[in-house]
């Protein structure tokens, strides 16, 4: 049951945040700068930001009473993901509490297909796509494409719920799994693009907004694993993603962070994905920029003047996903400090496990090529790969 | 009662830091990004540090008792200040319980006077300086130096503890009420210096340092207002600055952080004081070097590898000190947002009271005249000085 409306009491914390892992352990460090305090909410008092933060409500992003419960503790309450009750967000709205961002942004992403159809609408270049519905339709559209992608159209993170179909066979055993287990699909041909871009913008409430230097970024298995700023792409193209990523944020109506992904191929910027809080493509802000997309995100959410969105320096950022043997990275801290002295290290307090995304290293450095070496080198001591290990016998 | 030793007990928390004011704030920022986790002993759960870490023991540094929960509970023990109850610190220590710094250190830097012995006898220049232990000593130094700067030689901070003296009647009544109070004394002449100047060092157990670049330092009323780094002094007094407080930590064998405020006076340096944890000469490494001095003094007491010290950019950190009014600049933070987009603010979650240290505002800035006017600009913000007031009806 969703109250109706939300008592007006004065409220002791200022800014909530639905959900409590890395991106709001990163949103904690933020705000103690800026004297703001952060009510988290969190699965448990492990959770990657409870870990850290002396304000945790245990609850659920899914139950309407956990939410108002918030709500009505919060002056502001916004998101480090988008797996939430839009319907209670909606009404509690409604009924005077502050989302940001709302309901409707929350929305727009939180569904492929709602996503896509609103960059459309907005007027902006998606890559070729059509929703799925029958078996005969991914038929269809391997017929037309070749290689295509099959994506669930909500609940996908991280290459889950991506399938590539190269035969039309597998296609239709695809489609007839994901389709009979409920899921709107949605596919597109598989693009040869020459890089993967991503542009992060902080908005406020008003429309001003600030937008970081657009990025490469490369992904394994669908993950995105290397975040290289600034992108290496002509300056033209550059303008255009930030422009693009201003438009959507604006069109969607965002307030916090808004991160666009994008395709380019063959001279096109194409937007892929859109998320609308703090994003991996965005952790080397932290580092590299004037302000981080942390601090922005709680300046924008909280109506403050943004900082300064200025790359300081080119960087590279590398994710450390856990390894096979669920190795815990705060157990090789010394041989990664010791692999680069100028490496930023940033762990999530995550129990490991294989894929698992634990931590990031950003190393800042004027050679694009020298800073992932560098970053990738740390990774491997942390992860325990054997040539870390022998480095640190070395050492 | 201090327990004969320290109970060999796995150790939940990494750290234990006696303290929880903003240096303690300032390190719980720092642990999060390499996932150390950090147990405060703070006065009450509204100090800076308690208001942000979920680890939080009450406690007070001058029992035995809790500095021997502390250790029982941490692996390692470090301090955010120095009025420590040393005796108790080397019995815990005696018993297997680390202490990093250890008591030689702390003991040290806590009584003036035998700072000023230590440095001597490690043949490092100091002031002209003696002890009074008479009024009549008081008399023969203002003889000797005209204008005498008495000091406490335990105790005193932010200019709390010093006293000029300009007259020999003065001098008499300031060493009668101190000596009658219990006091001991030392005495200096006041030094006409041409800059004061201050070098951070991190120091592992084992002697690895690293030294962060000397800066200038503005003091107002005796408390610490302005860094400036790098410091605008010759290159070799520069070099023979780093090279005097790498001595310093060697001499003293500190553990973590060492700060060493020098004078720089008729072309020669001085050491004038010296601390033993994070220094507020050193808040500006947070923004402005590779490694901040929070983190090295983390991965220094953990007998980590160190982070580089390199400064990345000049840059100016102004301290925000309460007003005449006793107004919060959380409640102006948006207006010193809005004063410099570039400008880093840190804000420490204290009540405020006039001239105490609440917060502190670094610019990172190629042209230290510039960055000095941007930092100043903020802060007045913040202060909710008349300007900033008119500037932000302007914004």
């Amino acid at each position: 049951v969703v109250p109706a409306t939300v008592p007006a009491v004065t409220s002791r914390i200022q800014l909530g945040v639905v959900g409590a892992g890395q991106l709001g352990r990163m949103l904690h460090q933020a705000a103690i700068g800026l004297g703001v305090e952060i009510l988290f909410m969190a699965d448990g008092q492990s959770d990657p930001a409870a870990q850290v933060s002396p304000n945790v409500q245990i609850g659920s992003a899914m139950s309407a009473e956990d939410l108002a419960t918030m709500a009505t503790s919060c002056d502001v309450v916004s998101f480090e993901h988008e797996v939430v009750n839009l319907e209670a967000i909606a009404r509690l709205a409604e009924g005077g509490a502050v989302f940001r961002p709302g309901s409707h942004a929350l929305g727009v992403v939180a569904d492929k297909i709602g996503m896509r159809t609103a960059v459309e609408a907005a007027g902006l270049p998606v890559p070729p796509w059509r929703v799925i519905e029958t078996t005969a339709a991914a038929v269809a559209a391997m017929a037309e494409w070749s290689e295509v992608v099959l994506k669930v159209s909500r609940g996908g993170y991280d290459g889950r719920g991506v399938f590539v179909a190269e035969e039309p066979d597998h296609a239709v055993t695809l489609a007839s799994e994901l389709l009979s287990g409920g899921a709107r699909l949605l596919a597109e041909p598989r693009l040869a693009f020459d890089a993967e871009l991503a542009v992060v913008v902080a908005r406020r409430p008003g429309g001003d907004a600030v937008v970081y230097d657009p990025v490469t970024t490369v992904q394994i298995d669908g993950q995105c694993r290397q975040v290289s700023a600034p992108a290496t792409v002509p300056a033209s193209t550059a303008a255009d993603a930030v422009e693009m990523a201003r438009s959507v944020a604006e069109a969607i109506d965002a307030v916090g962070l808004v991160a666009v992904e994008l395709f380019f191929v063959g001279g096109r910027l194409l937007i892929n994905e859109l998320a609308v809080r703090p994003h991996n493509t965005g952790h080397h802000t932290i580092d590299a920029a004037v302000t981080s997309q942390f601090e922005n995100h709680i300046r924008a959410v909280l109506d403050l003047p943004l900082g300064a969105a200025t790359l300081r320096t080119p960087a590279t950022m590398v994710n450390v996903v856990g390894n096979a043997a669920g190795d815990d990275p705060r157990d090789t801290l010394a041989a990664a400090a010791a692999a680069d002295p100028g490496a930023h290290i940033h762990l999530y307090g995550k129990s490991p496990r294989p894929d698992r995304k634990i931590g990031h290293v950003t190393v800042c450095d004027d050679d694009p090529a020298r800073a992932s070496v560098r970053a990738w080198r740390v990774v491997a001591a942390l992860r325990g790969d054997v040539p870390a290990r022998i480095e640190e016998t070395l050492v």
